[in-house]
């Protein structure tokens, strides 16, 4: 993975996902340059990995598959309705009613599985053999990764002057693409749940092991083990990356803060990378100029399923 | 109130407001550039005349006061905190918890009162005859006008490159900053709730005229005349201004389709001006590039106040 694919695959979806608008903000008493990732379509930067995966190769006529704790497999539905393919998204009930719906609204068959995420991934890959779909994972698989990165590649064009960039993480498909893309000229930081650090944990072991997953984030955060791809860009990145764990607490304040200071109102996982800075999980030194990519905004419950009028 | 003086109110208040992002999205089958002004601190364009206002004059030592159906009251005081001085503001019941927790939240002095925007004006005009505070008003003051007014000069440098903006009407402000701004150059569309006209009804009576108020915007767009500095300028603007009026259906679908879409959660009042696009009031001609400004986005209940965790 490295920039020449990531701008091949950002040729490839420009006329499939949204320019996310970029602004500052002062929360926390940080000052901050801020991606809202949020306003792509189905509310998360998924669907730059699916809309990738799906144009970089062949689809067979079975269609496509995918395992999802809500917003790979809205995704993946929505890319590949509008591609023309037929999809088939396999979620943990942990992903609640309002991702659930939104699977369904994408236009994708949609297969409530019992459990977390990794539950789900098994019955998407018993889909995939019986049927000869496509899976696209929702992290490591090298157009999930490439589509992610673009985020990254068009930051830069919109004018990212961050000497570091904050990042939440679940499976690794989304830091990958950051890693991949900014090689070190700029510093991120991976920032995951304390409930939910498959990545923290394995460049603790030194390698991709098991972890438990609950907590505030984890329909969206909670993989068992960090992907391939990630770990190995990862454990390339050196001083490049830096890895932190935030309590739910913070990720609950940091969403909260959102809101009350700029009217953004997200799920727990897209409020995770900001966490980091108001709990002091990461500490700026003097003078450093951070960035927070705000990457998701798919809450339970849904305003609108709630609003009046 | 002409360009210079919106020029020179953009200096005088860079250092308190926000630049607001701006994005492209397609929203229900339009093309839209979109300005989220709620990006600005309390959650709407208010603090900008209110800092203006503030700032180009001598403040008493008796401090501030304004009325307010919500947002400017919490503009007020936010501004009114920053620059150091006392503030109270007359609020009516109508404005609803989320508002008045706001205002209470800004550190102004809170007063609600019985009734409608106007009832408020009438006790806030009451404190200012006993105390000697600065009145500043929601919507008919020059500082309030070029403060607003710094919203489109602001949009103009971002890259805005509508033939056509579309901007809610409440009592006048807003939309009075834009047609001083832009002066005919693009075309301004007024936006109002069927049950909340003012402007409109201004228009076609031939001067300022007293309508009902009610609706699902009436606690932001309730003014029950339309200001002075707004009329004469919408006077004067001839085939540079449309105005137009939208059911509150309307106004609850576009609120619903902001965040559907692109996941801005916003008081009705600030998707008001989406709502003409949506429901047909205004019809762009083929080829016709529109913009919508996203004014305010504190609605009732307040997602914080209901966010478990």
């Amino acid at each position: 993975m490295d920039r020449t694919r990531i701008e091949a695959a950002r040729a490839r979806i420009a006329d499939h996902a949204r320019v996310t608008p970029v602004t500052r903000l002062d929360l926390g008493g940080f000052d901050v340059e801020v991606k809202l990732e949020q306003l792509q379509h189905t509310g998360s930067f998924k669907v730059r990995g699916a809309f990738e995966t799906l144009l970089s190769g062949p689809v067979p006529a079975a269609g496509i598959v995918a395992a999802s704790g809500g917003n790979h497999g809205a995704a993946v539905g929505y890319a590949a309705a509008a591609l023309g393919h037929p999809a088939h998204v396999f979620v943990p009930e942990v992903a609640g009613p309002a991702k659930i719906a939104l699977i369904e609204r994408s236009g994708a068959a949609c297969h409530v599985v019992p459990g977390l995420y990794a539950d789900a991934l098994d019955a998407a890959r018993a889909h995939e053999a019986e049927t000869g779909a496509m899976q696209i994972h929702a992290y490591d698989g090298p157009g999930t990764v490439a589509g992610q990165g673009t985020c990254f590649a068009e930051w830069e064009e919109q004018g990212l002057d961050a000497d570091t960039v904050l990042v939440a993480v679940g499976g690794g498909g989304l830091i990958a693409g950051a890693l991949a893309w900014f090689g070190g000229r700029r510093r991120v930081v991976a920032v995951e749940p304390e409930t939910a650090c498959a990545l923290n944990a394995a460049l603790a072991a030194g390698a991709p092991v098991d972890v438990a997953v609950s907590g505030i984030a984890a329909n969206a955060l909670g993989a068992r083990r960090i992907g391939s791809i990630c770990f190995d860009l990862a454990r390339g990145a050196g001083a490049g990356l830096v890895s932190v764990t935030v309590p739910d607490a913070a990720i609950a304040d940091a969403r909260d803060l959102l809101w009350r200071e700029a009217r953004q109102w997200v799920e727990p996982a897209g409020a995770c990378a900001l966490a980091a800075l108001i709990s002091g999980a990461y500490s700026p030194a003097p003078g450093e100029r951070v960035a927070v990519l705000v990457c998701g905004a798919n809450p339970e419950p849904d305003p609108v399923a709630g609003a009046s009028a």
